[in-house]
């Protein structure tokens, strides 16, 4: 018999997911709280454009999609810093020439959509979910134009609703001995645009990410494949630089000037994107367990909700998905086994990349600019390329070694980065960076 | 006008604030989920019995209720430990001969709810609250027996319904950036019962509370007014000693016979109470901001659940609605003030009890069995007693110093607690505990 599958939330990772269940021959119904974005012009919700990397790819070969995708996509080679003083600085994502792929959050999602009907899965829009009873794996669904309220039953439930997810709701409520917290950043977004330059063309090298980083705050920019860029504007809500201090167009122009000079001739709406509306908030999202008996699961930002700063959201979240499919080949039907081992194996890894990327803000917005931090880049990069075998640097190990699970990422890194803080301390480490010396102390580290 | 003020949950803290805000005029409406205790014989919730002391006489004093409560209490002056070898060994409370009373939580909680009606309160029984609009200030309520549904509306909201507030998840459900987490011990209870001695009389000296104290776990006993003592085993869930390994009255009996053999006799009804229900569980709610504008006030264990084991939930909820009476006495109506106020001044306060009331499992389960710790704390007593200006123990700055907040007694129970660890560390210290040496020691490092 063909078993009933319910998900919650057709976002980026519940389509995903679709098409893995669908594939193996689950009947599955998807249920999305807002419209068919495929039919209307609504917001996709949250940033605009993302950072896709390898565990992103991998999610997306599981099901043979990645070719599709790639066409969609732009290829971001590193960051591009722009100074308080106007210079440019360039630093690479990889040592071997590595790139993150910039995607229309929106672009993607009708893809991965279009995709998992394809295979056979039906998605309905604009039904809330309002409750779920956890024994019967009922979903009580609220449709928001005509308020009609339904009942669906099924084997069994996946929430992929997101960071604010009905159906982790259902566990917070409805079951004892949930551990759950949400946590929010002093610092919020905004979203900007860069349109093309006047003869149509990108108005920034489209192959990098660019940073404007100033300490306590940032300013981004990614591509898009209408030849602009979304910027993001990550600042904090309260105190003397913050969305609540620039509340008038002077205030927040005079700003913007000082900080961002090379940017603002290329915003021509800045102002009216700045004051469209408030500014969003930042969260992570830690809970567990992740499931009820055979009932439900949560998986991506429904189960670990984190900060963009590692630009590993959706990408852990499609890692996801290839983990689930593993286990469901190991062990086929006994779906209790299945979820015991998910949430068990990929907890250490959520709370592993929500420290990270809570980390990774501090290096973008403030290290970046530094002169000794990329110093201490170039070193690692050096060796790292020396000796392949014995060190990758963190950023790579997280965003493209797939072979490496998050917490083992970070262990190593925290390994590293005690040895760095004793090479970063050797006298005259700025001339002899690239010597012997320094090249056989960390040898000589890496084996104490 | 008279003004009106919704409060959800009649348990100890929402009838105590009832009769505050009804002394001070206002048209108070108490909604609570379970029926009216008074009528009926439904268990009050959580635990029988609590330990009543400083900080809750002084919330009863400012409604001039300590009296009545007084009479329905009785004194513990302290610690009676129970070791695994037979042996009894004493810890008082105080320096001073203090003593915290057992009183029993539906007892207290009846008496409050009749106070609060004397005082012109409207309580109603069986009104669940599933939904509030926090803007207008309104409670929807649904009766558990007609199952009407009635839209309350008030000038404020006080939610004062416990750790699984209804009140609070309006705050996490409708506004942005509320922090929220809720966090388990690995460790459930289950309430057992020691009833009279034959003749009558209490089995055990009821001017104790006693501790059975065996490392990973405990068992306690509070006295009761019928001359019964309530049990609580504090024990794991999972493991080798555990809920789930004493699944079967044999292993549990053995278990218990080699545990707690001096209580094993005195409980006749041990193997129904023990498999009656299934353990109960151990949360800390850490929540902020605790308010919505002016709208929405939580307090006591909806704002700040705490862990049993410094017997101060209740005390520190009472103190809640002293250090509001405060502020309305400063702020008058200015309630956006009163409730600003209110949640900075005693979130750290909040924050800190749940610190302390996590540690000081480890202290009842483990070390008051331990001679050392016994040692340390008789030449803290001698000390505080020679010096009361200098010294006083953290135990007694928690329970009975009143004029302290917690996050004040905390912190100075952080630095005695580090000038303990020199001072235990003192060769010899088992027999010169009580010397000049030590006294002199100790006024030595209370001065570096």
């Amino acid at each position: 018999m063909e078993k009933k599958i319910t998900i919650i939330g057709a976002g980026l990772v519940g389509s995903l997911l679709a098409i893995y269940l669908a594939k193996r021959g689950f009947k599955v119904s998807v249920y999305e709280r807002r419209p068919d974005m495929r039919k209307s012009t609504i917001s996709a919700g949250r940033s605009i454009n993302l950072a896709l990397s390898d565990r992103g790819w991998r999610g997306l070969d599981g099901v043979g999609i990645s070719d599709e995708v790639r066409k969609i996509g732009i290829a971001m080679k590193g960051r591009e810093i722009h100074n308080l003083d106007g210079k440019i600085a360039f630093q690479p994502y990889g040592t071997h020439g590595q790139a993150n792929y910039s995607v229309s959050r929106g672009g993607l999602n009708c893809l991965l959509m279009d995709l998992a009907e394809k295979h056979g899965a039906q998605l309905f829009f604009n039904e809330r979910c309002t409750h779920i009873d956890l024994t019967s794996a009922t979903a009580t669904l609220e449709n928001n134009e005509t308020k009609k309220t339904t009942q669906e039953s099924a084997d069994r439930i996946f929430g992929t609703d997101g960071a604010f997810s009905a159906a982790r709701l259902a566990l917070q409520i409805g079951t004892d001995r949930f551990s759950y917290s949400q946590s929010y950043l002093d610092h919020g977004y905004k979203e900007l645009t860069i349109p093309p330059a006047k003869g149509g063309e990108f108005a920034l090298d489209h192959h990098n990410l660019h940073i404007w980083p100033r300490g306590q705050f940032m300013l981004i920019a990614l591509p898009n494949l209408d030849r602009s860029f979304t910027c993001t504007l990550f600042f904090p809500f309260e105190g003397e630089n913050s969305f609540a201090a620039l509340d008038t167009k002077e205030k927040m122009l005079a700003f913007f000037n000082k900080m961002f000079a090379d940017a603002v001739p290329l915003m021509p709406t800045l102002v009216e994107d700045y004051f469209r509306a408030p500014p969003a908030s930042l969260a992570t999202i830690r809970c567990f367990p992740w499931s009820y008996k055979d009932k439900l699961l949560l998986m991506g930002d429904a189960a670990h909700g984190i900060v963009p700063f590692f630009g590993q959201g959706m990408n852990c979240g499609f890692e996801d998905c290839i983990v689930l499919e593993e286990l469901m080949n190991k062990h086929r039907e006994d779906w209790n086994a299945v979820f015991r081992a998910f949430e068990n194996s990929r907890k250490p890894d959520g709370d592993a990349i929500a420290e990270l990327a809570t980390e990774n803000y501090i290096e973008m917005r403030d290290k970046v600019g530094d002169a000794r931090f990329l110093l201490q880049k170039k070193i690692e990069a050096r060796f790292s390329e020396k000796h392949p075998e014995k060190w990758t640097p963190l950023y790579v190990m997280v965003t493209y070694r797939t072979d490496l699970r998050y917490s083992e990422a970070q262990e190593r890194g925290q390994r590293q980065e005690a040895i760095m803080q004793q090479i970063m301390a050797m006298p005259g480490i700025e001339q002899k960076w690239d010597s012997d010396e320094v090249e056989n102390a960390i040898l000589k580290l890496l084996k104490a």
